[in-house]
C-alpha cells in the first residue's frame, strides 16, 4: 500500500482507516450480494438495509426524538443555504434571523437575501474578523421570526458554540457540518440540523438532514421535488437514486464512532484532548504562534493560528509537509495555518503536528 | 474475492470490472498523493487533474464543441428536471415544449408543470404505454418556444430515438441519463443534454450536464447558487465541494471507454450486437415472449419484455437469479421483465441471458 500522510485537509478530511479498508475490502462485491456498493440498486433489499443502519446509527449516536426525520439529500450545504429559505421562510409572511459568526453563516445569509427573502443579521462577528461567538444577550433577535440561523462550528475561523443556544419557540437551524459527531448534542433544542458529511461523517456527495415533523409542513407546493423538504421526507430519501455509496461511508463511519469508539461522550473527550495539544502549544510559545479565535469559542476541530513572523509560514508549511503533514495552510480571510483536526485524525498526528511546532519554534526564535 | 453476479438493473448499474478494480486498488491511497480519494481535497492539484482529465475525455468521446461547459452536478435527473424549467423558462416569457415518450419525460414535464410554468405536451405516448416514438410530423411544436425537451431513451420502456431529432431554432434540451456515452452523437444539435452518472458513465452521486453558452446567460439572478447554472458554471463545478469520489468514478470510466474499448463508435456496436441477442431471442420466440417497444424504437440499453403466460414470470425471474442473472424484474408500468444491458454489461452476461430465455421457453412451451 502507497505510504500515507497526515490530511489536515478542512473537508473532504481524512477518514477513519478501518472505514477505508473496509470500504476497500469490498468495493467490488458487497459479500452475500456479489455486485458492488457502486453498483447496487438503490431500491435493493441490501440498499435498504444500509440506510436504515445509517439512519439507526445516527438516531442512536444523537438521540434524534420520533418527531425528527433524518434524510440524506445531495448539493452539500451550499444547496441547504438555498434551500432553507425557499422552503421556511418564502411563503411564512415573516423574516428570518441568522447570526452570522463566520464565512460559512454568512454564505448561508447571502442566499437567502439573494432570492429576495427579508432575512436579518441578528448579530455580526465581522467587526473582529469573526473570532468569536457573540453572548446571547448580543443577539438582536425578533420573537415573531420564521426561524434563527446558525452555524454551530465555523470551518475557516475555528470559532464554536462551547453550549446550545436557546431561542425561545423560534426554531433553531443549525449548519453543523463542521462538528457534528464530535459531540453530543440535544437535538431537541433545534427545529433542524443539517451536516454535509464530508468533514465528520463520510465522503463529499451526501448531506444529512434532521428535520422536526411540524417543519416539514411548511413547504410550499409549488416547490420542485427535490427541494421540497416535505416530499422529499414522504419518499424517505429515495424519491430518485440517492447517492448510493457516500451513504454506505455514512454507515460505516456511524458503525466505526458507535463500535470502535464507544459513543459520542468519548468521541468529544478524545476531540479536547487532540485539540489540547495544538491549543497548548499555542498558548506556550511566548507570541511566536497566533491564535485566531478567542479562548472561551475555540474550536476543536479547526484550529486555525498565524506566525507572528510571517516570513516563517512557507518554511513552516513546507517543512511540515516534508514529515508528512499536509494541507495546513489556512484561508485566505484569515492568513497563517490551519490545521483540521475532526474525529478521524489520529492523535498521532496531532502529536506530530505539535512536536513539530515545537521544535520549529525552537529552531526559529 | 467474492463472487460476482451478472447485474440486469436499470441504474445503479453494473459497472466495468476493471474500473472496480482500479478504484479498489487506490482507494485507501492514491499513487503519489497518499490519501484517499474519498479524503482529497477538492481545491488540490491532484483533484484538479481528476476533473480535468473526467472532462477531457468526455469532451473527446462526445465531441463536444468548445461553445458549451461541461458542468458536474450533484442530485441526478430529478434535479434537472425541476432546475431547467427555473433557469430556462420561468423568466423567459414563453412556454416549452415536452415530447413525453415514456416515464422520464413524464416526470420533466410535470417537475415544471408544479412550478406553475407554462408547458405544453408536444406528444404523448401514453395512449400505446409508451411504445414507441413519434415521427417528427406528429409533434405539436411551437415555433416560438423557450425549449423542447426529449429524452433520447427511456429506461422503464426501452424506447430510444435512433436518429437525432432537430426543432430548428429552439434549443433542444435532452435527457441522456441512460444512453450516454452508448453511442456516438452530435452535441452541436442540442442546446442541452444532461445525463445522471449511474448507468453508463459512473456511480450514482453526479450528473454531467453539457450546455450551450448562450443558455447558461439565461439563468435569473435571484436563484440559490446550486440551482443557478450560469453560477455554477462560473465556479467551473466548484462552487462548493463537488461530489469528488463519482466525478473520479466518470473519470476511470471514461478512461476504460476510450482506451480499452476504442471510442463510442465501437462501443455502439458492442451494445448493438448485444442487444441483438435478446431482440433475437425474443422475435424468435413464437410469442412466447412479448417485446414491448415498437421494433424500430428498441433501445439497445434496456430491453423490457413480457411473458405471455404470465405464470412463468415468476419462475422465470427465480430460475434466472439461481444463474447468477439478476435483477431482471420489469417496472410495475410495464409489468414483466427488462434486461438492462450497459455499456459495462459484458457480452457474456447477456449471452448467459440469451441461452438461459432459449432454455426456459424450450421446457415450458
Amino acid at each position: 500500500m502507497e505510504k500515507r500522510v497526515y490530511n489536515f485537509s478542512p473537508g473532504p478530511a481524512v477518514l477513519p482507516l478501518p472505514v477505508l479498508e473496509a470500504a476497500q475490502r469490498d468495493l467490488v462485491s458487497l459479500p452475500g450480494v456479489g455486485i458492488s456498493i457502486l453498483e447496487i440498486s438503490h431500491r435493493s433489499k441490501a440498499f435498504d438495509k444500509i440506510i436504515n443502519d445509517a439512519e439507526a446509527n445516527l438516531r442512536t449516536l444523537l438521540g434524534i426524538p420520533d418527531n425528527y426525520r433524518v434524510l440524506f439529500m445531495q448539493g452539500g450545504a451550499l444547496f441547504q443555504f438555498g434551500v432553507i429559505p425557499m422552503n421556511l421562510l418564502r411563503d411564512s409572511g415573516k423574516s428570518a434571523d441568522y447570526v452570522v459568526t463566520g464565512t460559512w453563516s454568512k454564505k448561508a445569509f447571502d442566499e437567502a437575501k439573494l432570492q429576495g427573502l427579508s432575512v436579518n443579521v441578528a448579530w455580526d462577528g465581522k467587526p473582529t474578523n469573526f473570532n468569536r461567538i457573540p453572548k446571547q444577550d448580543e443577539l438582536k433577535l425578533n420573537p415573531d421570526a420564521a426561524y434563527v440561523y446558525t452555524a454551530s462550528n465555523e470551518t475557516i475561523q475555528g470559532v464554536q458554540y462551547q453550549t446550545e443556544p436557546a431561542f425561545g419557540s423560534v426554531p433553531l437551524i443549525c449548519d453543523m457540518s463542521s462538528d457534528i459527531l464530535s459531540r453530543p448534542i440535544d437535538v431537541s433544542k433545534y427545529g433542524m440540523i443539517f451536516a454535509c458529511a464530508q468533514k465528520n461523517a463520510g465522503p463529499a456527495g451526501v448531506t444529512i438532514v434532521i428535520i422536526r415533523d411540524d417543519l416539514i409542513e411548511k413547504s410550499p407546493a409549488n416547490l420542485p421535488s427535490l427541494v421540497n423538504y416535505k416530499v422529499f421526507a414522504e419518499g424517505k430519501s429515495l424519491l430518485n437514486t440517492p447517492p448510493t455509496f457516500p451513504i454506505y461511508m455514512v454507515k460505516l463511519v456511524t458503525d466505526w464512532i458507535l463500535n470502535d469508539v464507544g459513543g459520542l461522550a468519548k468521541m468529544a473527550s478524545l476531540n479536547q484532548s487532540k485539540a489540547k495539544l495544538l491549543y497548548d502549544e499555542i498558548d506556550h510559545s511566548d507570541g511566536f504562534y497566533l491564535p485566531h479565535a478567542e479562548k472561551e469559542c475555540r474550536s476543536p476541530m479547526n484550529v486555525p493560528f498565524r506566525l507572528a513572523k510571517t516570513e516563517f509560514e512557507e518554511p513552516f508549511l513546507k517543512q511540515a509537509a516534508e514529515r508528512g503533514l499536509c494541507e495546513l495552510k489556512g484561508h485566505r480571510s484569515v492568513g497563517g495555518c490551519r490545521a483540521s483536526i475532526y474525529n478521524a485524525m489520529p492523535r498521532e498526528g496531532v502529536q506530530m503536528l505539535a512536536d513539530f511546532m515545537h521544535d520549529f519554534r525552537a529552531k526559529n526564535s
